[in-house]
């Protein structure tokens, strides 16, 4: 694989400087137009130690208008960071739409190194790879080009690089013992980077391999490489693709949320009572979450007026307002609209000891924007698995994540939206919007069901909550906290 | 001055029923009112531990709508903010325009504890209180409302709360041996607090002291003494303000700038040679810099064309690519233009050992935003003040600060504009604004006047450079940096 960059690729001086003019203007051109499109592109600068990617970088900043673009170097993760799952640290840094992100180190970083120096066996890189395939595809999916270069350097060359950084004043800093200890290693990495490479090389995203050793021929063919695929990523963004349209799936007659049994109720004393007992135990028990650095999800979805709100402040209640965070979904803002859909959610992962409630979620993709037709067919079909992939990230972290259904029945919903016009302080809940949805009641329906059937899994299943009767949901809702935390905790 | 709020108020639990809807729907209707505004709100929840100021505040959350308030507790500082200035993590945590932050835990916590505790002195304290002073008096000029609300109980009356909250189990784990120890200090921290309330309550941010000892009366008290000033800013925030005006100062026949020696230059050999040994040297000491867990600020200003690019490209060639960033100062986006002025400036601050290179900077206020009539007359007469508190927070933490102003003459920027408009790869530099703005350069030149004479400090001067060499100007700004950090990393 990487033979074909060793051939001696060479340019001279003078050639470079004819050619480079071009080049530059191209590059400046290629950008202009990007801002003002929904295509986001992210730069992946790997390769050798040795072959220059901090030069490259730095030379393409030089290059390009330097308000478009951002680099970002992951090098050791800031506390931060290692409070939440791996990729939170390059989520939080993905570029908006118009924008260029240079990452120097990114997600192959970690697995060929760890895989090199044995702290990962061939399954648990495979795993590493597998997840990075799912990552850029989600990205291109979302709107996200995805360039990733390779520069490379023989063994040789690779020796030569060094002690010639090394013989300089300027540039001897750049050499480390760390490289040296790489280079002893040129070989294992070689094989390494080489399985990386040819598993991840994807028709959306693939690799592009740069002879490194001439700094001449290196510049111009990275340049041209980001080119291309910069100008190939706009033509494709260009393309007008049909518009969504909303989805209105039919529901089963007999299907999961048909067999609740939404006549469940608790009386004032049983609820009053269980109310003090759970509310004592998850005060305690979110202190010990806190004590034992774990962090958890509580998610709630339903329809609207289903009483979500209503759990939610019982369950804060008995918590500590320095230790959780509710989220309320609502429409995106610019900002949000403007990165991958799940970009909003991974900002507010909790930290270690904490608590986020989202008040609907990330599952929003395959309900409202299905059925509203804000997102196309394919959009919200892979969503299902992104989903699933997403919500394991946050469980092989450590995180523990609850997932509620609320479930009420639409007369109970009429009753409820009567009685938020009449009251004053809460008429701020409903609007025209409900009223709207609540005519899409079964295709509402029929897609919760699809929901609940392809994302309950082991580490995270739906807890499906009979609401009809607020009662009886509230402590549905508390008592599954309280076990699930006992049961994570002990 | 805590003494009347110690007189037994008391709410009967019937009382406060019946007022309780009144005071809801007035919340409700307020916040939906600021929504609208490019009012922002700061809570502060202070007060006496014990007092209720976690429960005041998952109340208050339950009273609003969610969607356009968050909690931040400022805990223990991450090590993400103990890289930065002390109110780094207060400025990315404010609110956007028309949300409300409460924040348990604020700037006035590690003054008071530190304080109790003699970690600081008297002075230190009094300083401490002053800036607190200056931070908000900016907030409410920039339109943030600042609401201090500051939970009172008598010396008995925590000892009380403390045993009662001990003698339930839901509530026990919210007394902490911490609070003992604090219960047992009452008497200090009474008075630091008094000291503290007195010097901070001003017409613009007063501070409300409520009495806490009875829940209901607390609990009412807090909502209706938000409600005053939340219906107070608006009534303010909607009162028609002047248009801002452009201003055009005259600049004086002899000034600093006419000053400058513009034909200053070198030829070729010179600037080869000094190039080489200066970013030589640039490059171990930013290495150094890292290792030293310094930090450093370099910042730009002048002219269209001065050559700031220029002169920020020989900096970073010297650097490592993952140990700087480049921020170019553009207009802001929205989500910078509904926070304070700094805050975007705030928001990209280094990290320890890394180096942040600002292209434009926060003198926009004083250059083109007073010139073009951006901001109001008070809005950049202030800024002067606000921006030497400003960067001596940098340099009382440590960061080195390199401010550098680039002087062309006006016929060298007519030359470097037509050659922007004829090199390809240059004409985005190049605009009908900048051609605009060269209309102005007396203007500009007074302003820059103002700018170098009321904020060139001992920790922060100016360094002023002759720019019509371009060679020259790159060589004094590199040599500058190296100079400033010798000297500071020795």
């Amino acid at each position: 694989m990487f033979e074909a960059a060793e051939i001696g690729n060479k340019l001279s001086k003078e050639e470079y400087k004819k050619l480079l003019p071009k080049v530059r203007e191209e590059l400046i051109a290629l950008q202009k137009e990007l801002a003002s499109t929904p295509l986001a592109v992210v730069v992946l600068m790997g390769g050798v130690e040795g072959g220059g990617k901090s030069e490259m970088v730095n030379l393409l900043l030089e290059w390009l208008d330097a308000r478009g673009v951002a680099v970002h170097a992951l090098g050791d993760p800031t506390d931060e960071e290692r409070e939440r799952p791996p990729y939170w640290r390059i989520w939080r840094e993905l570029p908006a739409e118009g924008r260029i992100g240079f990452f120097v180190g990114s997600w192959y970083t970690a697995p060929i190194i760890d895989r090199a120096f044995k702290r990962i066996d061939g399954t648990q890189f495979d795993e590493a790879l597998d997840r990075i395939v799912s990552f850029e595809r989600m990205l291109t999916n979302e709107q996200t080009l995805v360039v990733k270069i390779w520069l490379h350097l023989s063994k040789k060359q690779q020796k030569k690089r060094f002690e010639d950084l090394e013989s300089d004043k300027a540039t001897r800093w750049r050499v480390t013992k760390g490289d040296w200890k790489f280079a002893e290693r040129y070989d294992t990495f070689r094989s390494i980077s080489e399985t990386a490479l040819s598993k991840t090389s994807s028709a959306a995203a693939p690799w592009h391999i740069v002879e490194a050793s001439d700094i001449e021929y290196r510049n111009l063919t990275v340049a041209r490489t980001f080119i291309e695929a910069l100008r190939d990523g706009l033509a494709k963004a260009k393309v007008e693709k049909p518009k969504p349209t909303p989805d209105m799936p039919k529901p089963k007659p007999t299907n999961i949320i048909r067999k609740l049994d939404l006549a469940k109720k608790l009386d004032d004393k049983e609820y009053d009572e269980k109310l003090g007992v759970l509310q004592g135990d998850l005060a305690i028990l979110s202190r010990q979450l806190y004590d034992n650095h774990r962090s958890m999800i509580v998610m709630l979805e339903g329809a609207d007026a289903a009483g979500k709100g209503g759990a939610i402040r019982r369950l804060i209640q008995a918590m500590d307002a320095r230790n959780y965070q509710v989220m309320p979904v609502a429409a995106p803002t610019e900002e949000e609209r403007s990165h991958p859909y799940l970009w909003r959610f991974w900002r507010r992962l909790p930290r270690l000891g904490r608590v986020t409630i989202y008040d609907r979620s990330w599952y929003g993709r395959v309900l409202v924007e299905r059925i509203e037709g804000f997102c196309r067919t394919e959009d919200w079909q892979r969503a299902f698995s992104e989903i699933n992939e997403f919500e394991a990230e946050l469980t092989d972290f450590g995180i523990i994540l609850c997932k509620f259904w609320l479930q009420i029945s639409p007369e109970e919903q009429l009753k409820r939206f009567k009685d938020r016009e009449e009251t004053p302080w809460k008429q701020f809940k409903i609007g025209p919007e409900d009223w709207r949805n609540r005519k899409k009641w079964d295709a509402y329906e029929a897609a919760a069901c699809d929901v609940i059937e392809k994302t309950s899994t082991s580490a995270a299943p739906w807890t499906l909550v009979e609401a009809n009767d607020k009662k009886y949901a509230r402590i549905k809702v508390l008592r599954t906290v309280v076990e699930r935390l006992e049961k994570e905790l002990k």
